[in-house]
């Protein structure tokens, strides 16, 4: 658990860290978000994943609280306060508080800016990865614009009870179609039985995951064939290897769906060669 | 503006109304409302809200913070602190409070309630009903679940601020086939030239509005030919007449859609026969 939270400019002990009733965020889901990982005390991927915030203030025409260097100050002041080596970081920001109204309320409101961070071990996380977790599938209800990174997750939050209650760690959303979109948190991949890595095209039911991004990079890189397509769910229970990418996941293997073993029920050798790659390189903070 | 605002068993001033910065309402969306109308000092239709609310809860698996008779008592109470005539009243419930996960925190967790209540005089929106207002239209980028009345309400805001910029005071959104499901915070009828006054049947992409049921009632009392079924925009802007209901308008004429008059291009006939039906008996306080 955090122990400090950073909230409109003061660094507040957990009990103390207060927004206010009509903050929009918590009135009309009026907010945006990043969870960023933190690794030796270092946070990983930083300016991707305050781009990405920038993009999701500039979609909605939420006015950025302040500039990037300042909020990337106030990134580093709250691992640094948390004393968090290795876990993740919250950053949310708000239209801001206003009587309720579904108009946006006036051009220099001041937005809500709230920040924590908390540890998690990374042994546990790499313990995880040996063994791979168990996905469900379940009907994608999120609204339209989920390239958008908003705290409307409501249907995300609802589709991990229902894989938790099948015994299953993620679950990955199908659209109207029959074919994945993407996991709860967490964009959906597979390998194929002739090597070819999948994982469905931005900008068509899914965000663009920062490690996602950063993976793509490193598939061309090595060369590996990789293509951005849409793929169903049998294709994904035939597959030989399935896995997830998520900040704070990086990749994990998905063994089985919906109670089917995915290629040999265990993560796949592919998947743990870029799970080595994306983690050495978060580990050696190399420019991505 | 409410002066005074309740928050988990304290009625606060305004500026100490709070909420914790990891309460689930602002962290994930994930918390329901009612809003409903005072006049004369009465809640209006609190009966039917509070079952709303406790459908909304059910769907959610969001245990019931108290029983509906406190709640009630809080309602009252809200009203009488914030000396509100003619007005409105919000009521919120969130999951609560609890460290960032998007599984549901365990049971017993305390849900959060906060309700306030403002004034609005009376006859600013009768006056508004006699000009009648404008609607655009625009796709209804909404989740799959709008039959639960939660606070995930950011594609009505950014519908309203589109109306905004038209010109126009409400939006009609409009599924992909082209089916008007409803407005972004009213429910949407239309009354042809024969005569059938019609609207969106519930449970297919609309909230079932109190205002809605209580104007059901009303048809099937009169006689008047009512149909429960979609219409495309094609259709409302070829209507005799359109309207709106929701708990803060009571029943408001739509006069133009996109810009394109409905009917006369004044409020209909019709329209305000069953507005005037409505108003009445809530200020009768007449059992619906």
């Amino acid at each position: 658990m955090a122990r400090i939270v950073y909230v409109n400019g003061q660094y507040l002990a957990y009990n103390d860290a207060l927004i206010h009733a009509e903050d929009r965020g918590f009135l009309f889901g009026d907010a945006v978000y990043e969870v960023c990982p933190v690794l030796a005390g270092r946070i990983i991927d930083e300016d991707h994943h305050l781009a990405r915030l920038e993009r999701s203030m500039g979609e909605l025409a939420i006015e950025a609280p302040m500039s990037r260097a300042a909020l990337s100050h106030v990134l580093r002041e709250t691992v640094r306060r948390n004393r968090v080596r290795d876990g993740s970081l919250y950053l949310q920001v708000s239209r801001g508080t206003a009587p309720r109204n579904f108009l946006f309320p006036p051009d220099g409101t001041p937005r809500t800016v709230m920040c924590f961070a908390r540890s998690e071990p990374f042994d546990k996380l790499a313990n995880q990865a040996q063994k791979g977790i168990a996905a469900i599938t379940t009907p994608d209800l999120r609204w339209a614009r989920v390239d958008i990174k908003t705290v409307q997750l409501l249907a995300p939050a609802m589709a991990k009870e229902k894989a938790k209650a099948a015994g299953a760690k993620e679950a990955w959303l199908v659209d109207r179609d029959g074919f994945v979109t993407e996991g709860a948190s967490a964009n959906a991949w597979i390998v194929t039985k002739d090597g070819e890595v999948a994982t469905r095209h931005a900008g068509s039911g899914i965000l663009r995951g920062v490690t996602r991004t950063v993976l793509m990079e490193f598939l061309a890189r090595e060369k590996l064939r990789m293509t951005e397509r849409p793929f169903t769910v049998a294709e994904a229970k035939g597959a030989a290897e399935a896995f997830v990418t998520s900040a704070t996941n990086f990749v994990m293997p998905v063994v089985s769906l919906d109670g089917q073993p995915i290629g040999e029920g265990k993560p796949g050798k592919m998947t743990m060669r870029l799970r080595e790659l994306v983690v050495t390189a978060a580990r050696e903070g190399a420019a991505v």
